[in-house]
């Protein structure tokens, strides 16, 4: 088996100190945070289309990357040599998951049966390598945007029998990820959507959606994967207007369409940013309705309109996303990186800078934000913020003993002049800044 | 009584070659269309904060027209000079319908006790007017962002105070709105949302704001009052981030917290366009889901990130839109002129061009609208394309007959490439070039 | 030869009545507007990439077009397959120009020499096209974006090699538009600006940028070409700023570097509104700059962040941009329709849906735009708001007869209250509607 | 007089230990980095019209905050308090510097002599102050933009009568600035633009802006003012489109008017957002054109479409503007605070709160980006990076000895397949973040 990353050693830790660029400055693995070991905290994920697969093509732009397991020309050597690749990295880099989707590992065949035999074989190499490797696989999924039967949609296809391959080709993914002990299972629609409303009826392609979903859910339960079933929400790109737009609209098309106690989010930072939102707003939003399973660890660049999938490198972010993590007492699956190296970083090397630099920064997040919660800064903060309804009419209100008439009488005579507590945003922003700079 | 509009004509129907700008050449009031006349089809309504209260002022501009009837220097006499200019416009204009909110038409007192018998004052002024004029209230609201008190929010307050103010108000307004026959009641969430979420606890604010609005219906309820209540999304400004971002948002949330029954919505055209949406998407999502009862009738800049509120003067977008309206059934209320003139259009005479404009506009978005749905040629062809559900598979899809394994069986042995018809976006996108082009 | 259009009529005009998709109904090519033959006036190109080569590829998804043309396994035979079917379908449609760019044409040799060698050949075959038909070349580019070598730029690289590589490619597709007879040569610099700053001398970069450009008008010069040499301005989109961000920073570039007398603009629609301007405000701006040389004519969607080079058909678009054509007198090349089917309108008949639509919406452009200067309704509304600048103090400040002090005296002891006339911008837009509505 | 901030101490450095939240953490004004003052290279100043004149209105909001100086009914007396104001909050934050606008610190009277008057008297209370305080003006302006007069412009108003106005306005404000001895004097042309092209010559408004630009610096040099003139750019808001776009805009309209030699640039970070570019590009565009002259330090929302002007709190884009601030050399002026605090920020507290905040952001950036500099870091990247410049081929290039045909001679024969070094992003993010994380 050819070993591709020879040249490289096992990123370990070496502190803030280290002058050395392949070591962790901060992430140090078995280092117990909050009573948890980081790793575990963290649970960060290779992410096999952009890591292993990804050469550098752009909109403008040809392949770029010269990956040496892509350089197999029999394509089952290939697909071969690219888990190889996923795992060999994973190990130096002392990453514990990947995920994948089906087109990824394996190429497709003629019919959907020869597509199924195809990915059989290679999953059967990826079970070989998980006996002798503690690297697992944190979630799995199938890629339903990439061909052309799906240029129009998946589940939400105007062509019935593109819904059929579009079932067929998810079940199998199913069946592959309880195959490999995956955590989870996502649903990514980026073709569920749609280009133009001149040509869509919206309503069946939203009830045909739940109607795959549904399905999904269903057979799920059937072959007893115990995973989280996933929908990770885009608003935009590659399809005009995506029905997944972002976790609102998620949330709220699982709950008319009776699907709430079926699906979990995965939350991708670039996402929450192409739909107008902060990274935070969305894993709040989704933490708050007791759905935040897993994160799609990456950033966008806020002044470019598409999905940039940066390495997530910014501690802000970093840190205010793992205080999410944390408050949601931490996540059923884990941190995918997906992202990918800019086009022009295509050494190998870059491939552990840029995880390097993202690990790191996440380290780092996970002690900002551990800090701020056992010092309880935020949290104080709040219950003094909102104290007035603890008791009194705010009492009244939340507990549900006072209509509009009570209410009425309660401020009729009180002067109009009145204004809440400062929120003392300012105060707040200098106190993140002061934790992560007293970041050691 | 001071006629502020006397050197103005009343506004008529004078038909496309009319060479005087101070006339219809495609609004046509009693014109039928589809079995109905246009304005009743239309049911166009003067917004008070725009055209009567609107001075010009922006975030870097003072006061720049001068309207008769703000020089009033009794605050009294100005609120009833301000409703006798209303109506003497809507009469002038022919047009049929006004909405307000209660800080428009009279000022706040010291207490809300006194606040509401100035209102009373105000709302019998307008009684008066209505007893000789055919001109009525659309919808009425409650202005709870202007106000200090409510900087952090109305009923997402941190301060259970406001919340009281505020439902104390809504009261108010409620019945203002009743006693003058309002066709709706309107919520404008301007503040219930966050500006930063480290000081922010979105989880009680949520709740907060179902309770407010559960207290709305009951209360709307208990007083008989007939109208729609409805929620108009808008998804920042001024609030960073407000939680009625889109209509998914509030659908979402209405379905979540057990509302969905109370109420529907009021979509803004600049409001869907700010919240990443085209208009006609809003349009759409509410009308499939039920929801569709009453448009603020303006028109955004795309390159602008903020709300212009521009009269609505484009043809595809007006067509667009009256094909949903139509598609609807009609709307609960009718089409509010939630726009200002430019800040340089200052004469009263800018008052008439602009609203000339987005009424022959919408005639002419009607008229295209009715003749594309009597040709049948939008259902025409979603009805071939999304045909193969009708029967086989796709009918078995659709009536809930066939899952995963029955769909996989179905496409195991078909060949992997297959791609739906064409979606022939611009061919329709001609398609209504030509109605547009054709329109008399 | 073989024939890939023959299903497909001549595309002829048949008018607004006319119920034959396949014709057009404004685009009447020998009509005459203002003195001129309607296709002397927009002499349309089909652009190389977009119409043949473009197979449906997106970030997400593989080919889906089935192009007839590219079936040929031997790369030559493609390349003179693709020649082939360009010219046929610029005869079936009746357009008279296209535009390509080298690598469009013929694929690229192991060295820069034998690129060239294939070049001539392709060449050949289009020069031999050109002997039997009144088909001829709008413009010519080389393409400098997609190999990787220019994955950090071309003339603006951190390698002076590419540097190199990038003048010989250049100077080789001069050469062949010469030979071509094309009536320009455009500059697109997709690569040339920085994906980081921290890694970048923009400094050195926009002075390399500077030498190339000016080589290239030397290299012109020497050879005789005659044509117009053009930078296509482009905000980001491969990269993450450009440095031809739009009109203004090309002009002003072109200014401080001494190359104002060199080069004119191609201005493209989408690149506009990327760019956060309207269209009509990159050719204006061109246009009083004496710059307006040529136009990339598609129409961008303002929701989404990226280059979606839609076909040009929104009539408000055409019109606008043809007023603007009309006001410079004309272009010195002409409308290329740099604009690509939606990647599900994969059938051969949306090539010429989407090309009449799109020449159909310039022709209405066209009409509606000579009939506003021909009535000069504009400009005599302008002449009239701007008339304080034809005499007094106004025309002194034009003149450069007054200085501040002057000036200071000249309103010392006028009133501060002062306001110009009304902008009447809601007035004038409903004139554009009326023009709009009454074209035939 | 009056003591508006007697609660408050004096603000001093108390390192980075400290739990006084009333105290620096990082900025040591006497502290010498790179041989020179921390204070000194920082040269901050409170903007009057954010810190002194803000009352919290926003588009949708009545003024929230009660400030004591604002109290006085008489506006004189307003005027004078505050001046006090300013000079005292200065004093205690340690601040040595204010910026200012004619209609900030004085009304206008009924007529501009009037105005002249008035604002003479308040010019002479803040000298008197000066005698006694170290507290020192870094620039002024007019306000050419609240003003009715102003509604379409200033030196570009369709009516001559405006550019009169505004050219005895700007005369004045440079006078005063002299008498104050201001380092500069800033443009900030908010209406300088239009707001449809309908309605716009824009040539002669280009002009025009230039005739007027030119007087202002032929009077700065009548009257011996030796302060740099700067431009301030924003690319919109209030007006739909601004002459003076982004940096590039500017410096080539400079050029291009021949005014290149009597202004530099005055940079603000969120009016780059707004223009589409990071706050470093503009910095960096003007510094190696020789244009960087001062910085208005605030920070912008990139998820929101306005000009929120928030404080600058992050520690990467104030070390990244560090950054280019010392390899630039320094400031001619310095740093203004054009930020206000968040509308529900409206305690007193809050404006030392944030203006801390700000100061200690700056702080780190200049520590961060001085240990940059002195490292070499990114110095020596780019050495290497742009090599093949420094001889052979990249030479001739640069010294211009070399054309296209030698070019292509050069190239004619290399493999085709060639590529530059990685640009390696991702290992320069992370060396961002490790000098971030280093800070003392």
């Amino acid at each position: 088996m050819e070993k591709f990353f020879k040249d490289f050693p096992k990123i370990i830790y070496e502190g803030p100190r280290s002058k050395n660029p392949l070591s962790f400055k901060y992430y140090n693995p078995e280092e117990v945070i909050l009573g948890k070991a980081m790793k575990d905290h963290l649970r960060f994920a290779v992410a096999f289309w952009h890591t292993i697969r990804n050469e550098g093509t752009d909109p403008f732009g040809l392949p770029v990357m010269d990956r040496p397991w892509m350089k197999y020309s029999d394509v089952m050597d290939q697909s071969f040599a690219k888990i190889d690749a996923v795992f060999e990295f994973c190990e130096k880099l002392g990453v514990e998951y990947f995920t994948f989707h089906d087109r990824d590992i394996a190429p497709e065949g003629e019919k959907p049966r020869k597509s199924n035999e195809i990915l059989d074989k290679v999953v059967d190499h990826i079970k070989e390598h998980m006996k002798s490797s503690n690297v697992k696989l944190l979630w799995g999924t199938a890629n339903l945007t990439a061909h052309p039967r799906y240029a129009q949609g998946a589940a939400t296809s105007p062509d019935a029998n593109v819904f059929a391959y579009a079932a067929a080709q998810v079940k199998k993914a199913m069946e592959v990820t309880k195959k490999l002990g995956g955590l989870g299972y996502v649903f990514w629609g980026g073709r569920e959507g749609y280009e133009t409303l001149l040509n869509t009826d919206m309503e069946l392609e939203l009830n045909n959606y739940a109607r795959f979903l549904k399905m999904a859910s269903e057979y799920a339960k059937k072959i007893g994967f115990k995973g989280i079933l996933m929908i990770e929400p885009k608003p935009k790109e590659p399809t005009k207007h995506q029905y997944d737009f972002d976790s609102a609209h998620v949330l709220g098309f699982l709950k008319i369409h009776g699907l709430w106690d079926d699906f979990k989010l995965n939350i991708e930072a670039n996402h929450a940013t192409l739909a107008g939102h902060t990274f935070s707003h969305e894993l709040r939003f989704a933490r708050i309705h007791g759905k935040l399973a897993s994160i799609d660890a990456n950033q966008g660049d806020l002044l470019l309109g598409w999905d940039t999938d940066q390495f997530p490198i910014n501690i802000y972010e970093t840190s205010l996303a793992m205080y999410e993590v944390l408050k949601s007492g931490g996540l059923d699956c884990g941190l995918n990186f997906d992202a990918k190296v800019r086009r022009s970083s295509y050494d190998l090397e870059d491939l552990f800078y840029a995880h390097i630099a993202a690990m790191d920064a996440f380290a780092v997040g996970l002690k900002v934000a551990a800090r701020l919660l056992e010092d309880g800064v935020l949290e104080e903060f709040l219950r003094e913020r909102y104290s007035s309804y603890s008791n009194g009419v705010g009492k009244d209100i939340v507990e549900g003993r006072i209509d509009f008439e009570g209410l009425e009488k309660y401020v009729l005579d009180k002067p109009s002049n009145f204004k809440p507590n400062s929120g003392k945003q300012e105060y707040l922003e200098r106190v993140i800044n002061d934790y992560l700079l007293s970041v050691e």
